[in-house]
């Protein structure tokens, strides 16, 4: 067994993306919650334990999910832990399906002596964010607590809603096509480059977004083609569709000549070495959709301001279940799965 | 204006119950999120904000609750935090009138070096209370932070059910009675033993529970004659009892002879000064009763094995809204909301 199974203490190094993390989830969260077996009356069926969750009641599936945002800086290039606190639940919520009449719960945790002015301007960043979704924050909490090295606020949102139809990760197909809906890596970019003043003269902005109409509007154009979605958020989109590939049980093929990215995001990415699969997006999302339908699903996607750099960047396999493949152009090398998250407290 | 009301900086001081946290979240979140005019299609009615709310999708009730709990010690006579934040917001969905097929989220949040032998005991802990209440987690969120001063762990959960009916704190009228479901002050006084090594040989436990079976019990007992429902938590029966009175403009006559308080409760109580009223309870509830069904409502409480000290304790009247008298059974004192927590860290 390596060290990070058989430690003693939570470390750090679980509190990223990766499989570190997701081991400590499978080990003690799935354990405790995930296998009982007592399903209450009036509850159908409930998903598999992640962020994100559903349970059937009657004939329809109310989906949930919860985040808690901590980041630094607050305040970034184009966004703030506010929008990226709702805009993560709403997300989460349209990748199941789930894209209007969302409620959402806001829980906040202050570290004592933050400056009021910073919590006025974070809440009218959720208002906002809350309105471009057409989402309503039903019931709030707060918490003011001594020192703590965590930036001053801590935003843990949970959003509810119903999906019609349920979409889940796990249901990609071989032949499947996977598209992105924009650009990559223009949040983890932009918060890094905020906080060590790189920002220079550049135009990178955090791509933080509800796109909760943009996922809408998908579904609508290709009903049942759309086969599975997920968020390329915490370790970017090599993260993600590692994690689909496996839960689907197909191999991906990524092209890396077709991933779109802005040049200011490629430009600091090369300055500090990052791959921009790597990088953190708050306002995109892969979609798995059937070959003869990702035309209209891409035209769709294309249609809404948010998706205008929608592109189609691979295909699955039945090879290799699990793996990822990154093909140059010029060759392809296997895609490895980040053990820890680059970029710490990025959303 | 006061210091509270102008200070640009959050202080500790509104970390807990009472007006100045009220003030803070008027100010802010209502400002930020309830008076939006908004309201999504499907979504036809939305509550007022505080820790729980309810929206009305088709022709039923939504209720959902959040709360972040902290608190030290992390584990005490009769619970763990664990317990607290899975029993918490159960309880408060109760109180709305959502009884069954419970769905929950859970964000964890954890200081790096936490031991992982405390957080599975707290896990099997939240794993058990869920059980007692046949409610479940579909969701779940882990960070790990730097050092902090909370105590290692935070846990926010959030809950979501259906209320049937829909049962609101600020629906008490002149004649209404005051039922509390048990013993005051348990759970306050129980972590406070044990934060001061004040156990001894007492039997003093926290109260913590999830009473939702017991509320079912109430509800069917006397289908429309609970007017009014509130937990008890955060700055005790005196907090609550202020709240809904406030809200539902009417007095509130407290009879002080009346109150059940344990023997050891009512020592530590009297030992550290304060009184049983102001102190939490984590498994009670108040119901205000019309009249003519205080008796089946009291009968069903005390049916249920968290309900067998249940008492009327108080009267609802139209003179002095908002106000709370204390008869003490010698003279009638106005009653006091206590300005900030006595108790800090509780639950």
């Amino acid at each position: 067994m390596s060290g990070v199974m058989t430690s003693d203490r939570i470390s750090l190094k679980r509190g990223a993306g990766g499989p570190a993390m997701r081991r400590l989830i499978d080990e003690s969260f799935l354990r405790a919650f995930a296998t009982d077996p007592q399903i209450p009356a009036g509850i159908i069926g409930v998903s598999a334990m992640g962020d994100s969750g559903a349970v059937r009641i009657g004939d329809r599936w109310l989906v949930m999910t919860t985040d808690s945002h901590v980041i630094q800086p607050l305040f970034f290039a184009g966004g703030d832990i506010g929008r990226l606190a709702m805009a993560g639940p709403i997300n989460d919520l349209a990748m199941m399906g789930a894209t209007e009449a969302l409620a959402l719960t806001c829980s906040v945790i202050l570290e004592d002596g933050f400056p009021r002015a910073d919590l006025d301007r974070i809440l009218e960043s959720m208002r906002r964010t809350c309105r471009e979704a057409a989402a309503i924050v039903v019931a709030g909490d707060t918490k003011v607590i001594g020192k703590a090295d965590f930036g001053g606020i801590v935003i843990t949102t949970t959003g509810v809603g119903f999906a019609t139809p349920l979409v889940r990760d796990a249901g990609l197909r071989p032949g499947d096509r996977i598209v992105v809906t924009g650009t990559l890596g223009d949040h983890g970019m932009a918060v890094m480059a905020t906080r060590h003043d790189l920002l220079l003269d550049s135009d990178l902005q955090s791509d933080v977004a509800p796109i909760n109409t943009l996922i809408r509007g998908a579904l609508d154009a290709a009903a049942g083609a759309i086969t599975a979605m997920k968020a390329p958020t915490r370790g970017g989109v090599s993260a993600a569709v590692h994690e689909m590939a496996a839960k689907s049980r197909v191999g991906v093929i990524l092209d890396e000549t077709a991933l779109p990215v802005r040049e200011s995001v490629r430009g600091v990415a090369e300055l500090v070495g990052i791959e921009p699969l790597l990088i953190a997006n708050e306002g995109k999302a892969l979609l798995g959709v059937r070959a003869d339908a990702v035309d209209r699903v891409l035209a769709a996607v294309r249609g809404h301001p948010l998706g205008r750099d929608a592109a189609v960047i691979g295909v699955c396999t039945e090879d290799r279940p699990g793996t990822v493949i990154l093909d140059t152009g010029s060759g392809c090398r296997l895609l490895t799965e980040p053990e820890a998250e680059l970029l710490p407290r990025i959303c």
